[in-house]
């Protein structure tokens, strides 16, 4: 009963691949326009979800939909309205021999299919990127925010029809669960699953998907004070990743320190007492903090301290002999999202830059960088921690593909 | 028992990851010559797999490996070591405004699994790709070729050693089943999966994997003959995309002619009966070629004759009114390889190019083209039906990632 949902995406994708961008880019405008329009039955239906939440739920706070957040979410479709279309880009051109006429250019993915939580905004910001780069969004929002997700797909519906496009270029499957099953199961029909939210949907999602998945999420996060470091620059760059955004997956989780620098121990974890962050030191480390940082925030590491995402005002710190014992905890313990080293020394930079298999490696720098704004992407669909198709953050061009145009005269081989 | 593969295979990585790719050419030269200095070896080994495998068997042939095919494989070897390597280089970089210094570089996936069946010389195929680009191959080949695997896997091994290169760059697992069923489950170890060989096998390792498949192989090829098309040109092309080698992916399965072309039938599908070439036509196609193609070799298409890949001496003929019923045909049939029109209209070519979703799209050419070789990749790991990562034919730039690296001076957000 959901195959039609995913048939009459394909064959809106069909039609979306044949417009031009300036449509693209009116029709974003225009939703945009209507977000702004509709406020009040928006945030009416809105009020139905809320009423059937409890109050203290973590969820709640994310739920929520008021004008300023409509006007955010209705200037990020103008900023991508107004972005560059990826589509149609030339990334390679040659003629052969046999002058065949060879080019590679840039297409839609297709059809691409979105499971998410409770985040009504989500359903606007996927709309409105897979819209400028041509896909269908097939979009399978959690339950708790059905009334907000059906006000807001009334208002793309309905700019869809006014510019007399196929009304299923953006697709809300039903909220209930049986939805997502078959999303996982519609190969052939969806070319990619994105799902956005909590490891345990990743997971879910990767575990049972038969089609290609692209994980975003889970950063386990390492910075490395080099026994050349910084350790001012080291302050800074510490308080601001552990602390800036405790919530989102670049924060900081390890501190692994040089032993000939734990001295600087102090200092360099100085301002995180401002923000009362626990520390989960070894014994190396906790014994340079001792006397120096808040008692009632620091205790002794256990192994399973390490290789933890906190999401939290928590750090662990591992003291370490070389930079190799460094390379090897975050080889061992990393997820491959963002990890950094702060030192002076220009070679010992280079070997980590060189080694760590990560989707951003950084020099003195606050891991907090790892953005698709911040990398001037203009706008991010999630930061892909997995090696094919799309590494870290992901922006228009991440969500086409290409094809192969080969122009002849009647060559034969 | 089998994680010690993949756990040596990723320590082997790391490794990997920091040579040089002069060190590399110089491993695959050597194993060029390797080959050919260990030719007696190699062969006596094939030959305890072709006592045990039935002479009748369809694998017995590609099972074989003689002087002149380990010849063929030395060449390509070298031929890889010669190319240029993708590693390191730098895809885009930018100085942001708070003056990161940001840039985003070519690195090698990391460990590959390829699992195949029982041609031999793949195993020195993918182990010379993979190594170029600085992943290991975990190879996983057929049991009938066991022996000459281990053969030429010990060869690859002694060249390793005298480079003092840890030999677990190239990883050939245990011939049983159970292995095949470990590394589909290898999460977090093995990077990403290559199935080459028959559909059954590309069907189980997607349906099974819990690791990125890239998925190659079935290609079920139309052309498009409009009434602009020039007959004689189409007559070759089709010819040539049919009979050049019907046991491969870019072979022609499906004729689609427009109503008003149907008197040129005849001369189009003129050359096909030279190698008894069976057509399976609809009732105005076969009416046109009634009196014209040898009786013994024409035959009326059944439904089952659309959406089907031949491998073999065998074609359909679909009548169409227009090129969107084309179109239609090929969006509901089309395996997304390789797709053609031949038509003398410029609108027509555009429509055709821009319209169908498949890895390669031809104006006026035969679809035997569609191979890395032809389009100048230089060497090929396979050909990707899907659209993430990688579409048509792969190279050495798809057997690798990229990671983003910020150098800062102190930078917070």
């Amino acid at each position: 009963m959901y195959q039609q949902y995913f048939q009459a995406a394909v064959a809106a994708s069909r039609k979306l691949s044949q417009l031009n961008p300036a449509t693209i880019s009116l029709v974003l405008n225009d939703v945009a326009q209507g977000l702004i329009g509709h406020a009040e039955q928006i945030i009416a239906a809105n009020r139905r979800d809320l009423e059937r939440m409890d109050l203290k739920d973590a969820k709640y706070d994310r739920l929520i939909l008021d004008e300023a957040r409509l006007q955010g979410m209705a200037d990020d479709c103008k900023k991508i309205a107004g972005m560059n279309s990826p589509l149609g880009e030339i990334i390679y051109s040659n003629t052969l021999d046999n002058a065949l006429d060879l080019s590679k250019v840039r297409v839609p993915l297709g059809v691409v299919g979105v499971i998410y939580e409770a985040r009504p905004n989500v359903t606007v910001d996927v709309f409105a990127l897979c819209f400028k780069t041509g896909n269908v969004a097939v979009l399978k929002g959690g339950s708790d925010a059905e009334f907000s997700n059906i006000a807001l797909m009334n208002v793309i519906k309905g700019v869809l029809k006014n510019h007399n496009i196929d009304e299923n270029a953006a697709v809300l499957l039903p909220a209930e669960r049986e939805a997502t099953v078959a999303l996982l199961n519609a190969r052939g029909l969806v070319d990619v699953l994105i799902p956005r939210g909590s490891q345990a949907l990743i997971d879910y999602v990767r575990e049972n998907s038969k089609i290609p998945v692209i994980e975003t999420g889970a950063g386990i996060v390492h910075t490395y004070f080099d026994s050349s470091g910084d350790s001012m620059k080291a302050r800074e760059i510490i308080f601001n990743a552990k602390t800036r955004r405790v919530s989102v997956c670049n924060a900081l989780d390890c501190l692994l320190v040089h032993a000939d620098r734990l001295a600087d121990l102090p200092l360099i974890t100085g301002r995180l007492a401002e923000k009362e962050v626990e520390i989960y030191a070894d014994q190396l480390s906790f014994a340079a903090l001792k006397n120096a940082y808040p008692e009632e925030l620091l205790f002794e590491a256990r192994a399973e301290d390490y290789g933890i995402e906190f999401l939290d005002y928590k750090m662990s710190i591992k003291t370490v002999h070389h930079i190799d014992e460094a390379l090897e905890h975050i080889a061992r313990y990393s997820s491959g999202h963002s990890e950094a080293i702060i030192a002076e020394d220009i070679e010992t930079q280079l070997v980590f830059l060189n080694a760590v298999d990560a989707a951003a490696v950084y020099t003195n720098a606050s891991t907090a960088f790892t953005d698709g704004g911040q990398f001037g992407l203009g706008a991010e669909i999630g930061i892909s921690t997995q090696k094919l198709h799309a590494r870290g953050p992901m922006g228009l061009e991440e969500l086409t593909s290409y094809k192969w145009l080969i122009r002849g005269n009647g060559q034969v081989r």
